[in-house]
C-alpha cells in the first residue's frame, strides 16, 4: 500500500503531496490575479490583498469536495471563505485546468530538476567506473557465449552512453510538458486573451499551449513517459547485466553486500543483487504505464476526464520511481566490487577459442578465400573442443595450417594489444 | 500519492495494510508448528505456547528490516524476541517464501471473496435494469450511426452476460492462485516432506503447488491478472456506452448527479458522466499491470526476486481498483437515468430508412436477386435522404416498388413487434 | 515482411490464408440455408443446388471488394453471380457477422485443435526428460547464486507442470471462442429465431452466444489471447532458463547445433541458444497483443468496427506463433544436451557453503535460538569464504561448534540423500 | 495474413522486402571495401571489381540459409561464390551485425523521409481545412455534454498543431536511427579503427555509434517507436473524434463515403466512419509494439538474438502502418463533409445553457462573490432545464437578477462575438 513511498527519496515524494499540489494551484491564481491588476482589470491591491489572506487548508478542501465532488472547485471555495468579498475577482472567466494544468507544468519543472540530479549521479559515477577499468581486459560475450576480448572501461562506457542519450532525451521531454494554459472554457478565450496568458505564463515561467483544449493536450505528458520508459530500459540493461555477473559460476562483478544484512531466510550464506533485481522489476513497473498515458490521448471533444485517474497514478510513479531507479544506480555502481582475478580466469577458460576470429582474418590475408578459411577455423575449433585442446596446439597439430602460418604469427595470436589498441580513441568521442 | 486509497473501500483495503500481511505470516508460521507438533516433530504444547506469546509489532519489524534488509527475517526475528528459547523451532528449515507466498494465496482468498461480493452486486443491478426494460425499444446503433431497433432490455442484458462469463473466469482464475507451499530453499523438500506440506495447507484451506521452485510459479498470479484485465475491459465497455447515451444530442440515459455536486469551475449548467470516465480512466490502469506481471514470470532458476516489487504495487492495485469498479458500476447502474422520451425520439430520427432491411427482405421475399434488391433499396434511401423525404413516402412515389408491395405490406414496415417478438428467449437463455 | 511465415508450420499457415477464410464463410452461409429448408422456410432443393452451385472465387472477390469496400459483401455478390436467381434465398434478413463471427468460432476450433497437439508434443518432451533426470543432483540457484542442491528431473518437472496449467487454460479459453451467433443486424433477431440459430450453430458445432450485439462480444477473443500471453510466459521462462545454462561459465545445458550451423560470421567457434532467445523474442510479441484486444472490447453501442484491423493481425500471430513456439520448445527440449560433469562440477564450486542451512537446521535442533544459530552460521562462512576455505573446514576449526556437532554428523553433511528423498512423491503429485 | 499488405502503400512497402534489405546489406559491404582501398588495405581495384561481380540472388541466399542457419552469412556465401579469389576481401574481420545494423540505419533514413512526407500531407490538409472554418461557430463540448461555443477552425487547427508537435518529435527520433557500427565483433574494433568507421559510415550519410557493442544499442529503436506510438495517439484523436461528430444524433462531420461502397450487408442505408474506425484500430496496434521494443533493450553481454523476431515485426509494421494512417486521415481530413446546418443546430440545442459562465462572470463583476454567483447561476439553470425554459427566460423571471442585469447586458448575452475575438491571435501563433 505504500509501495511508491518504499521507492523514493523524501525531496521527490514532497513535490507529490496533496499540500505541494494544492500550493501551487494557489501560485497559479496568484498570477492570475497579479497580471490582470498590472493591466487594471481588477482594482489595485486586490493582488496583494488575496495573496496575504489566502493560504492552504488541506482538511477543509476535503471537507468541501465531498459535496461539490470537485477537488479544484473545493479549493476555490476554501480560497473564498478566506478572502470574503474579494472572491469575486477570484477565478473569475476561468476554467479548473486553467489552473490544474498549469500547474501540473510548475510540477514537471521541478520534479524535472531532481529527476536529471539524480541521473547526472548515475552517469557520473559509470564515467569514473569506465575510466578506471579502461585498460582491463575481459571476455566480451554474445548470446552469453564467450566471444571476444574487450575493454571493461569501454562496455561500461558504454553504459554511460545510454544515459547519456537518456538525459537528453528526457531534457527534451521534460521541455514539452513545462508548458500551462490559461484560456478558459474549451479553449475560448471568452474571458481572457492570449497576449494575458502569455504574462501569467511568464510570471510561472512556463511556455504557452499554442492551441488548447480545456485542456493542455495530453501527447505531452505521453511523450515524457514513454521517454521515461525508455530510459528505464537502459537502466534495466545494466542492471541485468550486472546480476549476469553476479553469478556464482560467472563472478566478474557484485553489487555491494552490506553489514548485517541477510540473503536468506533459509540459507545463511547468500549474497544475492538484490537492487539490482528490484531495477529490474520496477523498471517493469513504469514500463507499463506507457499503454495508459498513450490511451489517454484520445480525449473526447475539448476534453473528458477519463485521464485524471490515469494521471493520479502515473505521474508521481514516473518521477519517484525513476528517480529512484537513478539513485539506486548510482549506489550499486558507485560500491560495484568488480573481481578482476576472476575476469582474467574467465578470459581464458575457452582454451584460445575466442581468437578464431584472429585466425579467420590471418587465413583471409594469406590469400584464402573467405569461406574457405571459414571452414577450415570451424572445423579445427570443433575438433580441438572434442578433444579438449588448446587452439594454438590445434594449430600445431594441423600440417596445412602449419604450412601457412609462420611461428610468429602463432605467437601473435591472441594478445590482448588489439584489443585494446583503440580504446582512447573510443573514451575521446564520447565525453561527459 | 494516496490515489490507491480514493479508489477504494475500507473493507478491501483493510487486507493490503502491512499489518494484515504480518498477521497472514504469523498465520503460516503457526500452521507449521502446529502440524509438526501433531507428529511430533516438536514437543507437545509448543505450538500452543508459541501462538500465545507472539504477535505483530509493526514498528519492531521495521526497525529490524533496517539493518537485515530483508522483510521476513525482520518479522521472524521480531516473534523471536517474543519467544525466547522456543525460537529453536521456529521457522526451521523454512525459506521465505514458504511462509510468504502460503500467506500470499491466504490473501488471494479472502481478497477474491469481497472481489466476488462486489460483482454480484453489480451484475444483479444490470439484470434488474435489463428485465425493467425488456419490452423498451431503442434505435441500435453500429459505427455510431443509426442502424434497427432493439430491446433495451437485451442490450443491458448483454452487459449483464458479460459479468456473469467474467464471474465464472474470476472464479477460475481465484481458484489457480489459492495455492501454497511449504518445499523449502529451492523447493527441494530438505526439511520437510510433501506429506507434512500438505497437511499444513489443508488447515490453511489452501491447494498445494504440484512442484514449486523456492516460490510458487508466477503465471498463476500472471493469470489471475490477465483475467481481471478482461473484467475491467467489460466494465469499461459499459461505462463507455453510458458515456455515449449522455451525449448532450443522445440524451438517453445518465448516469446519477448529486444534489451539492458541480459539475465544472465555469460552466455552472454542467452534469458530466464523470463516473463512467473514471471507470475507463481506472481500466486502462489495471490493463497496463497485464505486462509486467507476465514478465514477472521467467524468473532466473530457483527464483529471484525482480517480480516482488511488482507484486507490491500490482496486487493490491487489482484488487482495490477492480473491486472499486465493480461498487461504481453498481451505484451507476443502479441510479442510472434512462430517458424513454429522448429514446423514443431518437427512434424516429431517421425518417424510417433504418428500416432499409426489412424493405431488402421483403423484395427478397418476392423473389427479386438479393443484389437488385439491395441496390433498389440503396438508391431509394440514397435519393430519400438527399430529398429529406421519409422511407415510406420515397416508396409511394417509386413505381416500380408500388407495383411490388402492397399497401398492407407498407403500413407493416416499420412496426415494433417483429424487433420485440424474441425478447422473452433471449431473457430465458440467459439467467443470473 | 513475411515475418509471420518465417515463425510458423503449414498446417496452421493454411487455415489463415485468404480462401480458407472464405470457405468457412460459405458453409455458414450455407448451414443457415440447411436448417431454414429443414423447417420449410425456403424451398426443398434449394441448400442442394446452392452447394452445388457456389464455390470461392478469390481474385472475384477481391475486384468486388474494390467498390463495395466490404468484404463480406463481395463475397456474397460472388455467391450471387454464381447462383442467379437462387440468391432471393441468400443471406436473407443476415448480417455480415452472423457470417463473419460464425465463421471465427469455425477457425478457433479448428487452429485450437492444432494448437493443443503441439502443446502435448512439448509437454510430452519435459516430462520424459524429467523422469530421465529425476535422481540427477544439481545445484538450486536463487538470484542466479548458488543455494542449494536438487532434482534436475524435478526442476524440468516443474516446466511440465506449467505447460499442464497452460493446457488446461487454453482449452478452457479455447471453448470460450467455439461461439456464433446468426441473431442478425444489431442482434435483434427481427429475421430470424433463437431457436433456428441453434439448430445452425449445432450444424457447426458451435455454441450460441446467449446475448449477441451484431457481433460476438470480444471479451471472448481478449480472454483467449491474455491466456495464450501467459502460456508463451511460461515458455519464455524455460527458455530464457537454458539460455542461462548455455551461458560458457555454467555449461549444464545446451540446445542443439546442427551440423552445416553457423554461429557468427566473425567468429567460427560459436554455438549460441538462438533457438532459446528466439522464444524469448516470439514471447514479447505474442504479450504485446494483449493490449489491443483488451482495447477491442470497448466497442461503441451495437459494434464499430475498430475492432477489425487488429483481429486481422493479432488473431492469425497467437495461432501460428504459439503454435511454432510449441514445437520449438519440442525441437529444443527433445535435443537438449545435458553435461552432467558440468552439473557435478558446479555442485562443487561453492566450497560447500552450500549446505549453510543443513548446518542452521542442525543447530536449531540442537536448541540453539534461530537468531543465534543464524548468526554463528552466517559468521561462520562469511569467514571461511573470505579466507577461501571449505564449511566443513571451518566447521572443525571452530572451538564451539566442535563442541556441539559430532564427527558423524559433520560427515553427514552435504549428503544428496535428503536432497532427492522426496522426488518419487514430487513425480506422483504431478502426473500426465 | 497479408494484413500489413493491405493497409500500405507501394512506396513504403519496397523498402520492406527481401531483396530491398539484401540490397542494403550489399551496399554496406561495398562502403566497406571502398573505404578500406582508399586507404590501400586492399589492393587498388578490388572494390570497383566486386561491385561490379555481385548481385543479389534471394533465392540462393535462401537456400545457402537452410544449412548455415544464419542469414546474413548465407548473404555473404552468396556473394563469395559471385566474385571467387575476391572473397578473402570480404567482410574482413567484420561481424554480421556491422552489415545489418548499418544497413539498418540507412533503411531508417529511406523509411523516415517517406513517413514524414505523409506526415506533411496529412498536417497541410488540416491546417487548410482550419483556415477555412476559423470564423465558424460550433459548441464545445467537455464530458460530450455541452460546453459553450468556439471556433471550428481552431478545435481543426488544435488538430494540426499536434501533428506539428509529432513532426518535430519524428525527426527527432528518426535522427536517432540514422546511425550505423562497424567496429567488428563484441564491438572491440579488432580489425578496425574508429577512424576508419566514421569513414564508411560518412560514406553511408550514418552517424556513429560511439560506443557499439556488438550491435547497436537497442534504445534507440525503441525510442523511436515509442515516438511513433505518441504520434498514433494523436491520430486516433482526431478519428475518434470524427467518429463521435459523425454519429446520427450529432450529424457535425463524416468521413468520405464513395460510390459503389456498402455500409452494411443487411441494411443498405448505413454509411459508417470506417476509415476512421479503422484509424483507431490500427493505432492499437502500433502502440501495442512499444513494450516488446521496450524489451528488446535488456540484451545480454555484448548482445542476444532475442530482439531479431521482435524486429523483423515491429519495424516494418511501425513505418508501413503509421505511413498509411497519415496517408489516410490525409483522405479523411480533405474529404471531411461537414454539416454546417447541423452544427448551427446543434449549438441552439441547449436553450442558452452554455452561456452560463457569461452570466457567471457578469455576475461576478457586478460585485457578487464567486460562490454566491456560482449558486445563483446553478439554481437558475437548473430550475430552467427542469420547466423546459430558455436561460435568458429564466432570467428574465427572476426578480433578483432582473433588478442587478440590465436589458442590454441581457441582449449581449450569448453573442458569438466573444467566441471568436481571438481567434487571429490563435491562428498567428501555430503557424506552418
Amino acid at each position: 500500500m505504500n509501495a511508491l513511498k518504499r521507492y523514493s527519496r523524501k525531496e521527490m515524494l514532497d513535490l507529490f503531496t496533496e499540500e505541494s499540489k494544492l500550493n501551487r494551484w494557489l501560485e497559479v491564481e496568484l498570477a492570475v490575479l497579479k497580471v490582470r491588476e498590472r493591466h487594471q482589470l481588477i482594482p489595485t491591491g486586490v493582488f496583494e490583498k488575496i495573496r496575504n489572506l489566502s493560504s492552504i487548508n488541506t482538511d477543509r478542501i476535503k471537507e468541501l469536495e465531498k459535496s461539490s465532488r470537485h477537488d479544484l472547485l473545493a479549493f476555490v471555495q476554501s480560497v473564498e471563505e478566506q478572502i470574503g468579498d474579494l472572491s469575486q475577482y477570484l477565478h473569475l472567466g476561468l476554467t479548473s485546468y486553467d489552473i490544474e494544468d498549469s500547474a501540473l507544468g510548475l510540477l514537471f519543472k521541478q520534479a524535472g530538476e531532481l529527476l536529471l540530479d539524480s541521473l547526472n549521479k548515475a552517469s557520473g559515477a559509470l564515467r569514473s567506473k569506465a575510466t578506471q577499468y579502461k585498460k582491463q581486459l575481459a571476455i566480451g560475450r554474445t548470446h552469453g557465449v564467450h566471444a571476444e576480448p574487450l575493454s571493461l572501461g569501454v562496455r561500461i562506457l558504454g553504459w554511460f552512453s545510454s544515459l547519456k542519450r537518456d538525459r537528453e532525451r528526457l531534457s527534451y521531454a521534460l521541455k514539452g510538458v513545462s508548458f500551462g494554459k490559461i484560456s478558459g472554457a474549451v479553449g475560448n478565450y471568452a474571458f481572457i486573451t492570449p497576449a494575458l496568458e502569455k504574462e501569467i505564463l511568464d510570471e510561472l515561467g512556463l511556455e504557452i499551449e499554442p492551441v488548447s483544449t480545456q485542456i493542455v493536450p495530453r501527447d505531452r505528458i505521453a511523450f515524457l513517459v514513454t521517454t521515461a520508459a525508455v530510459a528505464t530500459a537502459n537502466i534495466e540493461r545494466i542492471a541485468l547485466q550486472i546480476r549476469l555477473f553476479q553469478q556464482t559460476e560467472v563472478g566478474e562483478a557484485s553489487e555491494p553486500f552490506y553489514k548485517g544484512q541477510k540473503g536468506s531466510s533459509a540459507m545463511p550464506h547468500k549474497r544475492n543483487p538484490i537492487l539490482c533485481e528490484r531495477l529490474c522489476g520496477i523498471s517493469r513497473l513504469i514500463r507499463s504505464r506507457v499503454t495508459p498515458v498513450l490511451e489517454n490521448v484520445s480525449l473526447w471533444y475539448e476534453r473528458d476526464i477519463s485521464h485524471s485517474s490515469v494521471e493520479r497514478f502515473v505521474i508521481p510513479e514516473i518521477f519517484i520511481l525513476l528517480d529512484y531507479m537513478y539513485l539506486t544506480l548510482f549506489e550499486v555502481v558507485n560500491n560495484l566490487e568488480i573481481n578482476t582475478s576472476l575476469i582474467e580466469k574467465n578470459l581464458k577458460l575457452l582454451d584460445g577459442y575466442i581468437y578464431s576470429e584472429e585466425l579467420l582474418v590471418l587465413l583471409q590475408k594469406k590469400g584464402l578465400r573467405r569461406g574457405k578459411a571459414y571452414q577450415i577455423v570451424q572445423g579445427l575449433v570443433n575438433t580441438a573442443m572434442d578433444e579438449g585442446i588448446d587452439l594454438k596446439d590445434a594449430i600445431k597439430h594441423n600440417p596445412d595450417l602449419v604450412s601457412i602460418i609462420s611461428g610468429q604469427e602463432l605467437d601473435e595470436l591472441g594478445k590482448p594489444d588489439i584489443y585494446l589498441s583503440n580504446v582512447e580513441d573510443i573514451f575521446a568521442r564520447c565525453q561527459e
